[in-house]
């Protein structure tokens, strides 16, 4: 098993992405290259450990995956590979791995120090191509992670502060829109299980969605519990509460956007 | 041989396909993947059909072609795998195979319902990965339809109204812009079989394009044939009729788009 | 090994580049293919030739390298295939491969034109599917470039013009932006030596660039050199002077674009 997938935020109208396969294939020919996204809006390194964290379990155990995603300012932070449940890891120690400390404890983490994986010369301004491509070729040959520096023991966590949903003083259960996907879906950090125990007592009929100053009523099941063009509360396939329209596009619908707040009431309550 | 190719509207911005690719790999690690589209329009079926019905051919025999795109509402189908031409398509039963028809006879279909073959948790809003992936990785490792599911006889194909090219009472070739490529291109729904037949004792740089209110004269063997920014007519690499502007673009230079009129008048009548 | 890499303006919207690949996994079920870009600007033959220029090199030797852009008129051309460096080149006779002459000499080249490594029926318009496809395809398998027509000793390297820097009579060196990247990144025709001899006896902290009527005095090591929001010049991962934001988009910032003048002034002259 030799895959290796890739997340971030050259786009594919310039030649980087296809730059970095050329460079993984030279040194392991036989890997599978899969690109997650190359769309990551420049810098975001929100929605990058977003990303990360919502697709790598649906990769086999042994992928390797990649994130290049630079924030600019102090963008010059070590490069650290790091194993979890079997998947091994390669990316800037910027915080874009926040998002998974729920997932699992962290296995070894080494910063990636060796110059013998890297190319031969590595340039200022284009690491993508020159120490993660090769890198990331290597580790899906079979080299162990700790061929390529020294153990650390920890990484940085406090760059991205994970929001995470809470009970308000007026027992109102409140959330935030951490991504928008491309149909417009509002996705928070209200995970299924949160909002179960939240509800133990209620109806999910009955549950109220607050999205700036509109209302939905009642958890659905499908996008067809509810009438085209519209809205409705639904936990996604990622597993978390999600603000949808049915055949359409709940983004401009509710002209809401990421950072913006949800609110759940119970009115079993 | 174990291609599978994707025709899906989920964008390349999120996780979606990136996602389904790992689920595939999981369960067939030699399976070969291949991106047709993921830019359909959300929820345009009749886009992804014409996709669709351009495409399979070109690829070998044995190739699992697999198109999720849900019109909403009704979107919750069955899923059918149908065997034509030694291709096997996996789809919803939502009419997405609806122009394919007249390619071919159909072979066997099946409901697809055999869970054996999803991945263990189905959610709600994700079939692309539940189902469609793990099914199609299973149908590229050899598994024959049949063991997906019951034997169906018909299939949806009153969903999408196909638009033939016919003949007016005035004795113009009537025929409908279909789809609209990145280059502008106006693709309609008459072959160069039709054209053929009715320009039979007629010379065709004599035939005489109509749309909207603007006119072609004469069917060009290439783009070149005209002038830099002049529109042309041609028969198109899919074996039809397209309206196109030589290094420009007919869908701006006529204001066109989907579904609109393009009539043929032969001179020689 | 059998790589094939494809840089085409046929976006990705369409079906062009699906077909493609089936045409080419039909022929040759083990090629690995890397999309490069398909997003060069309809027919902007200049992009696409900077692209190959700078990704080539770091794809394995006996990679097969296929350029479809077509710039329209005159776009009836003969197809060349030619070999350089121990890789192989199969383009439109278009001046696509202008700006690789620098790199290397050119070794063998012919005429591609034995119909035996065609799709059976070669339509006026798809020329990507119908030759380059499966000649890719059969190169990538192993059947040397002789096989596919005549050799010839030229190729077009007039149509386009490479623009080279020089020193002005004010003793400034001038240079050209050459293309844009999607951070916004203005790549120059400058390459790190030339500036190195330029600036021989000076110190690149006091070397002054100037775009339009802006100015940027120093040449950078790192993108982080400068704060975030504010203009540098840099040498680029290509190997050219680049004009850059930390953090934001220098297309913008300057208003500048493909074609603009970058001067340099040394204040030790």
């Amino acid at each position: 098993m030799s895959i290796i997938t890739l997340i971030t935020d050259f786009g594919v109208d310039d030649e980087y992405v296809g730059v970095m396969k050329g460079v993984i294939l030279s040194v392991n020919p036989a890997a599978i290259i899969v690109d997650i996204t190359h769309h990551i809006e420049p810098q975001d390194l929100i929605q990058a450990a977003y990303i990360i964290k919502y697709s790598f379990k649906y990769f086999p155990e042994g992928t390797v995956h990649v994130v290049v995603v630079n924030p600019g300012v102090g963008s010059e932070r070590a490069i650290i590979a790091l194993e979890m449940t079997g998947h091994i890891f390669l990316t800037p120690d910027n915080g874009v791995l926040t998002f998974l400390m729920d997932e699992a404890n962290i296995g070894s983490i080494v910063r990636v120090e060796n110059s013998r994986y890297f190319l031969e010369s590595v340039s200022r301004t284009f690491h993508g191509r020159d120490i993660f491509a090769p890198v990331a070729a290597h580790l899906s040959k079979g080299i162990g992670i700790k061929a390529l520096g020294v153990p650390i023991d920890r990484i940085d966590l406090e760059r991205l502060s994970v929001k995470h949903a809470g009970i308000s003083s007026s027992g109102e259960l409140v959330g935030t829109v951490v991504s928008v996907d491309r149909f417009g879906n509002l996705i928070t950090n209200i995970d299924a299980k949160s909002l179960d125990k939240f509800c133990k007592a209620c109806k999910e009929e009955r549950l109220e969605f607050r999205i700036g100053k509109k209302k939905i009523i009642g958890l659905s099941k499908t996008y067809e519990n509810v009438l085209p063009q519209s809205p409705l509360a639904i936990i996604g396939s990622r597993g978390y509460l999600e603000i949808a329209v049915n055949c359409g596009n709940a983004r401009r619908y509710f002209t809401a956007d990421r950072g913006d707040t949800v609110g759940v009431v119970s009115n079993n309550l």
